[in-house]
């Protein structure tokens, strides 16, 4: 660390710099992140010293953190849903893990996941002492219920089915896992951090959250279809009471208790979200995954008409092909299986993939 | 969810309303998080869609990360320390349990940590499924490493010392239990969540960090003294190569794999806490936890001549004592053992301490 302070000047233009050295989301069409909408970054702004960590000092931003979770549940069909604010997908799915993992009470307890599942599974169940079962897909790269059934045991403490897979954008068949999960009485985690802005907003809605009785929690992540800045995920559970099961005691605080993962939390990033759902409400939603779809179905027509044939047709917004060429300064990535994958998320919009279709066909040709 | 959405005029209106409900920081001396430096605030702003969970596309803040690592390391006297930003002190103690854990792989694990530990560790050991033995403190509420040598056994993974307890500001004996842990062969973390941005700037510093053999991590919270923008906890090892233990595979992102919890990080309060060093330097901190010691000082003074005793003389800025009046619309808090406790965050000015001691002499007279 330095002696003496460098002047502001100076700072800054070193992380201009640094800036420079960031892509720009204009040619990103690997993430699962955008660029925050601007009712975001202003919310986020306005609240940017607020810790959710201890709401009784920031009692407004608690309170939009409420509300927050009151609209993801009402979005989900259950707006009695018991929820708080995670920094994402991988505390979501931990935290759904934990709860489950401490209703069961098992010495070796196991959780059975798709293998298409987000390796933040991986990651919790190494945390939390828990058996990771892994369920092949179909052909479509979709939970196959058959094979998951086989799975099951007296130790198996929560399923877990993705609604938008991070690779595929493909739905798993949660109504019938749900069935499963309902009938085995064990409890069905929906991994829609992805899809959980996406699907309630589709011409034609999946089945997916709380309206089916055997699902019991979601997480879903404003900082990707929500347009959030980061970090700001939720995890809604269907009986507000479980989170008791996480509870420690919190002196010197202004609660008592807390069954949150991190202390101190974001509040800026909370109200930001909170910001755009209002702000656009559902029809906005709407407007913005109709276009992302659309964008989705060109490019995928638009790479077909190349040669690059699509590995599935997805549900959601995430086109992945048999190959592709890839044209100098794109981002994209690849799946496990070798896909060619690219994220129409908002910040991609047509020009931009007809901009990417146009190199592709000179280097293509 | 609303069906049409509000307009951007409506929706400020509604959050500025919340924002005061939130406390000002003014009247707040019960947090050991404070009001962030301007550059924090510029900096965050300036990298608010930066995501450290796909560095790739980031490497500008990735850059800064690796920076702000870089500078920590080098003021806890160890410049080649393997770490990453975490979103606190929570998510850096459990993860420095984890990768001991993993290192001793044992069936059942323990974790030898002060009565004084805050409450993260009980939190991380339940995650982790480690039992959790805790120290007595002595009368000046530090370890007492005689009854932590009772503690020790084959299946102990790690000790914990804490670096300024959150309670009452004072300094575990570091250097004695490093000794204990070095001879012993057990690794040693050090929480100074809180001390990490304080100790190095004392006039007379105390040993804590990796100067001392035994040490093998440290977890420093920028959000807390460091005057970062929340989210941004720092935890630093010893042996870079000791993150491998956590590293997970990461298919479609730009990097193969990863060692933190989260997945997607903000990078603009990671850029924010490096800026905040930057331009301060050690000269500029030293000027700010000068600041602090001396209204902690001053406080002290005033209460004491109240007939208020200090329950302890701190390590750093914390005051607390035994009894004392709150003066309407303050924010103080207590510890588990009774005693009035305030911290002088960089917040407190020295007017404010005077304000409050003015007030406290009138509801006292």
């Amino acid at each position: 660390m330095r002696e003496s302070g460098i002047s502001e000047e100076e700072l800054f233009s070193f992380l201009s710099l640094k800036k420079g050295e960031d892509s720009r989301y204009h040619h990103v069409l690997s993430s699962m992140c955008t660029l925050p909408h601007p009712v975001a970054v202003r919310a986020h702004q306005m609240f940017i010293e607020a810790n959710l960590g201890d709401p009784g000092l920031f009692r407004g931003a608690a309170s939009v953190e409420n509300l927050l979770v009151e609209r993801v549940g009402s979005l989900l069909h259950h707006p009695g849903a018991g929820g708080y604010a995670t920094s994402g997908g991988t505390e979501s799915n931990l935290q759904a893990l934990r709860i489950f993992r401490k209703m069961k009470g098992s010495r070796r307890p196991n959780v059975v996941v798709p293998e298409s599942a987000h390796f933040s599974f991986e990651k919790a169940c190494d945390i939390l002492c828990i058996e990771m079962r892994t369920v092949p897909c179909d052909q479509t790269f979709r939970m196959d219920p058959d094979a998951l059934q086989e799975r099951l045991d007296a130790d198996t403490c929560c399923i877990v089915g993705i609604a938008g897979t991070t690779e595929y954008g493909v739905v798993d068949p949660i109504e019938t896992i749900a069935g499963i999960a309902h009938d085995h009485g064990i409890p069905l985690h929906v991994d829609a951090a992805f899809g959980g802005f996406v699907i309630p907003f589709l011409k034609r809605p999946i089945p997916f959250d709380f309206s089916l009785p055997g699902v019991a929690s979601v997480a879903v992540d404003p900082h990707k279809m929500g347009m959030s800045t980061i970090p700001c995920g939720c995890l809604l559970v269907r009986e507000p009471s479980w989170f008791n099961l996480l509870n420690v005691d919190t002196p010197y605080l202004t609660v008592k208790q807390e069954c949150t993962l991190a202390g101190t939390r974001s509040g800026g990033a909370v109200v930001g979200a909170f910001a755009v759902l209002e702000f656009l409400g559902r029809e906005g939603m709407r407007a913005v995954v109709e276009g992302c779809m659309k964008n989705t179905a060109r490019l995928i027509d638009g790479m077909e008409t190349f040669g690059y044939r699509r590995a599935v047709t997805p549900d959601l917004n995430v086109a992945t092909f048999e190959g592709g060429a890839v044209p100098p300064g794109w981002q994209v990535s690849w799946t496990r299986r070798g896909h060619m994958r690219m994220v129409m998320m908002p910040h991609v919009h047509r020009s931009v993939i007809e901009e990417y279709l146009k190199e592709t066909g000179e280097i293509h040709a």
